[in-house]
């Protein structure tokens, strides 16, 4: 089982929306409203958040503010402030803010690194080497994941190779990173596909499996993180209502939602240490803080059942 | 594996959409736009679609044309004509209008039956005892399946003793229907109960387990309907465009979006005998006969990935 990060609970939610969510966005939410979203989301009792991305404000305004959000996050307790970084630069700047976690994109497909970061996949490995030696040169103790990117499909290259998924993986984990997991940035994945790719990323790189990095564009989100599970996978990124997506599928969502997520584990019996009502009255600032965005989840309309939590016959089933 | 009625696919998708979706809106869509609905859905490959309900049209206008709507979709080739009967009296005029199969819902707690059919659950087993004695004598050809409704959670009596649903549904076949299936009227199920009851009703009810009838009220429709998958179970109910859904629960959508649940079938290499981009192609006209309904699924709005269909290296994984 991979996930050792998690303590008192049984999987590991880490929210990606602060950085994932308003990327795509064209507004530009300010800065105290960030942090006051993650303040909530952090209430709700999540203890990993994403909270930004180290990248050139003149390509991304919308993460000019990423060092002093990593300031504000520092102060929350008991919570990993995960920063995305694509290269050593923003990897150092990260440091340099105190984030406490790194994360890494590396493309599982040719084409689609080239288009993103005008890397080979086999130069980013290289890059991830150079991150993970200035990490141990400066500070040892914040973990370094590499997640790869359009692992279950790409919107350039189409098929992508499930050996080559692997292989990449394997040698991230070569180079020394703490973990690697799998995103279907492009909304394809299906449940046999991914509880046979996590399977075999289990096979080879064990308890250095990374997070199940899920979309909802074509409806199979929970699907997916539900077959992951099964699979080992003990650590998913979502996003608090769904913000996010792929740019190259206009109309559609894009991250699995937090609050359904937590919904579909803790109805499980599965801990998440997150609770679903406070996740669910957050949206309301939320939706206040970002006019006109689309809000996702089914939860949000429902609520929690009348019986909720339910009684667990017999948990862990 | 429960599911006898399938040729060559490996799953029964059932549509329900014409019933279940229309019974619950204000609007009464005309009998010619029903029928043009049916004959769009049998042509995009469903087998199986349950029409109308045969129940008294002062209570429930929107089925007051069910006898037209049967002899209609009669004349389409291969086509399982499924009407939902709640008593005799009905089962006598869907019979008479030559529906090819029945549905009868019985409850799975005694508040919810009380409230919604006025008998007990013990009254309702009789009842359909006298239904089956009826088919069998005058339309022996004709299946007679009765699911369970609320099977997994109630809105009024709240938590369901599972032990009594399973011998529920042994009760309705020792009287002589052809399948029993589990409903999740008010989208309370998680994964792990899905598989759990699904696995005991196989283990005591074997082939004549029917289908799972999920909802999609908090999002776990698909994830559920995996884990049904995984059970056993090859029948499943679905709507087109996720049409129908629980009026005890304002502001959620209801069932399954058929559209969604081919998508996952189909990248996962299990066939279901739908075209799904011809089933997003006829959410249009629907639109033009629903104005101001919601329309359900992500899917549609994402469209079919690039690879679509997939490859597999190993079907049936």
């Amino acid at each position: 089982m991979a996930g050792s990060t998690i303590k008192d609970c049984d999987v590991l939610i880490s929210e990606c929306g602060p950085r994932d969510g308003l990327q795509i966005l064209r507004a530009i939410m300010p800065t105290q409203a960030k942090c006051r979203w993650i303040a909530a989301l952090h209430a709700a009792g999540l203890r990993e958040i994403e909270v930004c991305s180290f990248v050139p404000a003149k390509l991304m305004p919308q993460m000019a503010d990423a060092a002093e959000v990593v300031r504000f996050a520092r102060t929350l307790p008991g919570l990993t402030v995960l920063a995305l970084v694509p290269n050593l630069r923003g990897a150092e700047a990260a440091l340099k803010a105190g984030a406490t976690k790194l994360t890494i994109p590396v493309s599982g497909s040719e084409g689609h690194s080239l288009a993103n970061v005008r890397k080979s996949r086999a130069e980013m490995v290289e890059e991830v080497g150079r991150i993970v030696a200035l990490r141990d040169a400066i500070a040892p103790d914040v973990p370094v994941e590499a997640n790869i990117s359009v692992a279950f499909g790409c919107t350039i290259d189409g098929h992508v190779d499930e050996d080559e998924v692997i292989a990449l993986a394997a040698k991230l984990v070569g180079v020394g990173v703490d973990d690697s997991g799998l995103s279907d940035t492009t909304g394809m994945a299906n449940p046999a596909q991914v509880r046979r790719m996590f399977g075999r990323l289990i096979d080879r790189i064990g308890a250095r499996c990374g997070a199940a990095h899920m979309h909802n564009t074509r409806g199979l989100g929970l699907a997916n993180c539900l077959a992951a599970y099964e699979a080992g996978v003990r650590i998913f990124d979502s996003s608090h209502a769904g913000l996010g997506g792929c740019p190259h599928a206009p109309g559609a969502s894009g991250n699995v939602v937090t609050e359904d997520l937590v919904f579909m584990f803790e109805a499980m019996g599965i801990r998440t240490g997150v609770d679903a009502s406070q996740l669910i009255a957050a949206r309301a600032s939320l939706a206040e803080a970002l006019p006109g965005v689309d809000l996702y989840g089914m939860l949000a309309g429902a609520g929690l059942p009348l019986n909720f939590p339910y009684p667990h016959p017999d948990p862990r089933v």
